[in-house]
């Protein structure tokens, strides 16, 4: 059996999220519609991140198994073909004997901009505006308080289906960045709406109007009702995935838009 | 007399460029309807730049001649509160007694992204995807015959209004940047359509189908016929102008999308 590895780049916006889902417009369900054309069998797809509707990918990661000796330049020019303009296959690759995507995984890494400024409208879709100031420095000190091996119940919605609540989070910083406050955060892996509700949660604490102190009683499996609304999706990229043998996982904040 | 000067931001996707038409939507006309709202007088508009129809500006300047009190703190919430999404006044500032956002322009410069790589769904409303490799030294030869004061006839359609056809380019100049070819451009002042027909012309040579010495001949008042196809109007972004007494212009090519 031989895997394929896809690195895969979507603009969430007229997605309803990564999983296909019967009716939905899907990322799952373009690329495997696409992958049926070009390789004549349907594929099953492993899939690093599960991304909600609207939230953004410029480092996805699928994997599928093939028995045929397909030729992959061949693949790569026939997806782009086929798929929509939204979606795309940025690089195919032969990955290692018992590749998953998603079980091979070491880490995953998204990235979430907030524009602390005046409103900007080439950025509109992609950043969340707050024109009220924000306080970095209590910022940074509730996203250190996130990095380590934590009970995040607080951080996904209480319908779940989600079983284990502990997640390592092994960066999580918020950096200036011209005039936007551009939050990375890396964990082995996330609850559902997990990084928005960690946004949401800073934000409070950046305007003031939560404490620092929250972040450390919410990291021990407060209950949903004790952290931050949830913040909008289309500020939020999963930027990359980290698999044994690759290099050093890079800045999570690099790269251009 | 007071005058005030406007730093405006649009995205031109939507706008049949900035000079006010009957029954089209303009970047003036927007601007120019909200600056009466809030003002209760009809003010008339000078401006740096008048961009084409899909064209896009981080770094336009407009100004115009009050002769009331006006208080510009409110006036900038005011504004902010009647533009739509896609035009936004970044900054609102007394000028110096005789300033003319159009007369008092030292330079513009323009900004042009191409994707030289696989599709980005993510940049796909700002960049020009030219999947085929493109000679960077090449285009960069043509770029630096471009500086100086020349004849740019070739470069604007034939059927025009201007009546002198000389600019100084003061800077022209192709970079890589991760995937990207970022052309950056800045001249006293452009005819229509010139950059996206530099653009054109230069990735024609960036791809071996015309040669570099064509530019030297080209800047010297060839007809529109002579010089490259006019390249797509999204990826060109008005950045910035120059005026005296402003520190030296920073790089063309700074500052996030």
């Amino acid at each position: 059996m031989r895997i394929i590895r896809l690195d895969v780049e979507y603009d969430g916006t007229h997605f309803s999220g990564w999983a296909e889902q019967p009716e939905r417009r899907t990322c799952e369900g373009e690329l495997r519609r696409a992958l049926g054309l070009v390789l004549r069998v349907p594929v099953d797809l492993c899939v690093a991140g599960r991304t909600d509707a609207g939230v953004h990918a410029s480092g996805q990661v699928a994997s599928f198994a093939v028995d045929s000796g397909v030729d992959l330049r061949r693949v790569a020019k026939s997806l782009a073909g086929v798929l929509p303009q939204d979606i795309a296959v940025r690089a195919i690759s032969d990955a290692p004997p018992g590749f998953d995507a998603r079980r091979s995984a070491l880490s995953r890494s998204y990235a979430y901009r907030v524009l602390a400024g005046p409103r900007s409208p080439l950025r509109r879709a992609r950043v969340l505006h707050h024109p009220q100031p924000l306080d970095l420095a209590a910022m940074n000190r509730a996203a250190s308080a996130c990095v380590g091996k934590h009970d995040f119940t607080a951080f996904t919605p209480t319908k779940t289906d989600h079983v284990f609540f502990n997640r390592t989070v092994f960066r999580c910083r918020w950096e200036q960045r011209g005039d936007e406050l551009v939050f990375g955060v890396e964990a082995d892996a996330f609850l559902r709406n997990m990084v928005r509700i960690l946004v949401g949660t800073m934000l409070e604490i950046g305007r003031g109007s939560r404490s620092v102190d929250d972040i450390a009683q919410l990291v021990r499996g407060a209950p949903r009702s004790a952290a931050g609304r949830t913040a909008p999706a289309h500020p939020l990229v999963l930027v990359g995935v980290r698999y044994p043998g690759a290099a050093t996982a890079g800045p999570i904040l690099g790269g251009a838009e």
